[in-house]
């Protein structure tokens, strides 16, 4: 090694110790006869010293030439630091060094490498290799590896094997968009790189292999919102012979091992809800349950005043915000502007206060007695001081609607605390899912999710009521998790490709495999998957998965760093016998 | 769960217990009164047994119409077993099935589940999900995965951190052949799949990760040979800040530890060869060293006395047979027709009988007096009883055929014992080779491998004389792993491009953030890649590697099983703006 000992390592015990540091120069201060350089590196910073006397002639006019971000090798003494920093770790000692070498110099980096830079994202996306040298990112990907070894730890200790699954693999039109890759052996023939590892993973329960897991790349080829990546990483897990219950307890297990060991949070047991019952009291399938609020209908009381918004509205659905009758008229506009946004669609906004004093003031007293307000008020569980936020129209528009507005309003009152915890499971999800475009049913989960035991025989009559074996892990509003028992039986799933649209030979061209082997003695089985960006960026407390990948792509899928996508030479196109058909 | 215990759980200390068994049928034995089902999950096989009065007149009846590979839910009591089976770590007991029901039946397998299967490799193949019931199969992989786990365990406790680097990356021309994956947000563009994180672990080097590691997949599209795959795994490493005999002991200190861990061997330290010193010595560079037989040189004895094929030799080589002089006319036949075969080229055999009284047959005795082949006899050290075999012709061809020749011998005498393990590194590569096809140098390595320090200055005079930091890890003939110390000179990285061909353009747009990172602080670094799939059959003791890949592909790059790769919809080829191009 070019150094004695890492740049973190220092303490006041090695004093009088002859040492050799490795780093990058974080800080340098010239005052002439002495020159001080922080020298970094992954593991700290320590303070560097140089002075006529102790550091040879070469080393002090060496250091007078470093600049920031030079690669540098300092041999010296370890001493006691006369002014202590006791923000460093290191900082009770610095080293007065003798010979200074620069193994690298450096540009002036284009932002400053601090926890807080100067660079803009774009910038900081461009030298990426130089943004990753910052503490935040880099305890972000540290952060990462040790998940990443901690799920190991858990899912190794029960039995579960890692089983590598192949990435060049088949194009199915179900759910979003394969990438495709043109096989030069195989000319007009394709790969797809896999959506996840679904398939295999059932192949591998028929094979008896009883616990699997995979920390796996996924890759969807879907236009993308700021927060998804082409390609991402699952943890990606199935067992056999097993039901609902065992998988919930295993990967609850998993959860609460992992806040133990990484965060020291003790989770109790995770609350199950139904889709349904999510659906009604958050608007949502991933409720952010740190905080109440949950939705009161005010269907029945709300109609036949002769309010006709209400009164031609399928749901009259609101929430109480407690403490909030002083929100000021500015404020409530704003929030009505907020429910108008075209992403979320509402129509309007009715507000009714709560005042101290135990009267009501509302949005549409015109058409409401205070006695009808005082009845929602009750509905609402509200008291004095709150207010009163009321939405209507669809069931399900509405719904969605509210939930945002209530997740605004959560955040407005400081509610989604970073450092709260609240798990649950969102259970009983519907089957199918009907889509008005196609005109067809969709899996809403995928084709291979079992229905519930009691919901078989509504297959062939009402394929829309049927429930699911289907479950979501939601931390915090998020959707860490999510996976179903799966269908075992060849019957039963040929008869939901049937329900789902598929033709017998479109069933068996793309998924004749599994068919196939769930003729050979398939066991029970079901499984579930992790988003592990989503689940690091859940543990580091932020928002963004940007920082929990080492090399992000931007939201044209671009990789602004190596410059990728990029074309490639006619000369490959034409050995994959392909060309390109471009539009105008 | 559907069970109490597994299937290779229960012991003479569970008798009297009540027990739930699942499982797969292994094997039904009915003699009309009583039954009996071999049991079989992942972790063992147990005996069921059934009989009138013990068992429900269902169950008995349902034992008697399972079939091979059924899935059976068996509950009753632990007994000890009449004829116990010592071959089983179950046979001491068996269950007496009260309640037996099938979870799924089966269809009789196209071949028979057992150690030794009448399967065929197509048939195998195309029933992947079964072959993987196999014992030996799923044994593999669970090596694998044990392997997998105990490579981590090292990195982790050596403060490596595992980065995951991005798979749509960029085209690179240089090397074997990229897959590429078109953009549809880019269109005309396209990604490739990586050939190895080279870059991106560079890049996280000059970011200061300091030590990284990854087990990933890599990517090459190249004409299949037996036992290549287009998607195969690596132990990708990388450290900053180190020389190269930092990472020889450190990675040598993997192996070390994967040996004893895995296979209870302590290997010693291992012995370095030079890449020179290998090519003469055994015409590899991979010499398998679990054997001697090195070559000598006969050149300057050999020429001059008149056998013209000699005379006209650049090099005259060959090896010494222990104990061979007995082999027959016939075999020295077949190891002539042998030498002779068009993939080993060489135009013809000599070969010198040592015989037992001190005199020599040769197959060149016209032009050899006795006394020259003593002078032979005496450089290759042999004694009477032992054969001499004899190559000439052009040097590096010649040295290549005699290490077939002598690997050929080593397999015919029994001494490439697979119980036996005979590491080395092999070092001091050539930085350049000349391709006479481009009439250009090709890095031998890669394009970021650092020439050897005192070779520096031959890049302009001598660029075919330089020596790398390269080194490969060589285990019983096979090449485990390679790497080498990197560049982290931006000035001497653009040299090594021109020294390659490439314009500074080319460089540019190829390599250019490698180029850019190197301006900002790159540290001195190296690293290795060890071939997981390779290192994983080394362990199992195949040469194989297919079994140790759950669903590999087959010469053809096709997976028999899924069907892939396969034609796609019109739409899909639209919307990524290509279309097919195919010759006819």
């Amino acid at each position: 090694m070019l150094r004695t000992h890492t740049c973190g390592e220092l303490r006041a015990g090695q004093i009088g110790q002859e040492v050799t540091l490795t780093g990058w120069a974080q800080r340098i201060r010239d005052k002439g006869g002495m020159v001080w350089i922080d020298l970094r590196d992954r593991y700290g910073i320590t303070q560097l010293m140089f002075e006529e006397g102790s550091s040879t002639p070469e080393a002090l006019e060496t250091a007078k030439k470093t600049g920031r971000e030079f690669v540098l090798t300092a041999a010296g003494t370890v001493i006691e630091r006369v002014s202590k920093n006791d923000k460093l770790p290191t900082g009770d000692v610095e080293i007065k060094v003798k010979d200074l070498k620069i193994l690298n110099p450096s540009e002036v980096p284009p932002f400053m490498i601090e926890d807080e830079t100067d660079g803009g994202e774009d910038l900081r996306m461009k030298y990426r290799y130089l943004d990753l040298r910052r503490n935040p990112v880099r305890k972000s990907l540290e952060l990462r590896h040790l998940i990443n070894r901690k799920v190991r730890e858990y899912l190794d200790k029960k039995d579960f094997i890692e089983v590598e699954t192949p990435y060049l693999i088949k194009s199915t039109p179900e759910g979003a968009r394969d990438f495709i890759v043109p096989s030069r052996m195989n000319p007009g023939q394709f790969y797809a790189l896999p959506q996840s590892p679904q398939t295999f993973k059932q192949l591998l329960m028929v094979s008896g292999f009883d616990r699997y897991y995979q920390i796996v790349k996924c890759f969807r080829d879907e236009d993308l919102r700021a927060d998804r990546q082409p390609e991402f990483t699952q943890i990606d897990c199935e067992m056999a012979f097993v039901e609902q219950s065992d998988i919930l307890s295993t990967f609850e297990g998993l959860i609460r091992f992992l806040y133990k060991e990484v965060k020291g949070i003790e989770l109790g047991e995770l609350p199950h809800m139904t889709y349904d019952e999510a659906m009604k009291k958050y608007g949502s399938d991933k409720p952010d349950i740190r905080f109440g609020m949950e939705f009161h209908e005010l269907t029945d009381l709300a109609q036949g005043k002769g309010f006709g918004v209400f009164d031609q509205s399928e749901l009259v659905v609101g929430i109480n915000v407690p403490g909030g009758s002083e929100y000021t008229r500015k404020q409530l506009d704003a929030l009505t502007d907020f429910v108008k946004k075209p992403q979320i669609g509402a129509k309007g906004l009715v507000y009714v206060r709560c005042q101290a004093d135990g009267t009501f003031k509302s949005s549409v007293d015109k058409f409401y007695s205070a006695d009808d307000l005082a009845g929602w008020s009750a509905r609402f569980e509200a008291s004095p001081g709150d207010l009163l936020l009321i939405l209507a129209g669809e069931t399900a528009a509405t719904r969605k609607a509210l939930n945002e507005l209530r997740l605004e309003m959560g955040s407005q009152l400081g509610l989604r605390d970073k450092e709260m915890v609240a798990p649950l499971w969102v259970i009983d999800f519907p089957l199918l899912e009907w889509d008005e475009e196609s005109q067809r049913y969709h899996a809403m989960h995928h084709p291979f999710t079992s229905p519930k035991p009691e919901d078989m025989d509504k297959l062939d009559t009402a394929p829309g009521e049927i429930k699911a074996s289907a479950y979501d892990m939601v931390i915090n509003g998020v959707e860490v998790g999510g996976g179903s028992i799966r269908i075992h039986d060849k019957n039963l799933q040929s008869k939901m490709f049937d329900a789902l649209g598929f033709t017998r030979e479109e069933a068996q061209a793309q998924f004749g495999f599994l068919l196939g082997a769930f003729k050979y003695g398939a066991p029970p089985h079901g499984g579930i998957a992790f988003g592990f960006d989503r689940l690091c960026a859940l543990f580091g407390g932020q928002d963004s998965i940007r920082d929990f990948i080492a090399f992000p792509k931007n939201t044209s899928g671009r990789d602004v760093m190596i410059d990728s996508p990029s074309p490639v030479a006619d000369e490959q196109m034409k050995e994959l016998q392909i060309k390109l058909d471009l539009r105008d």
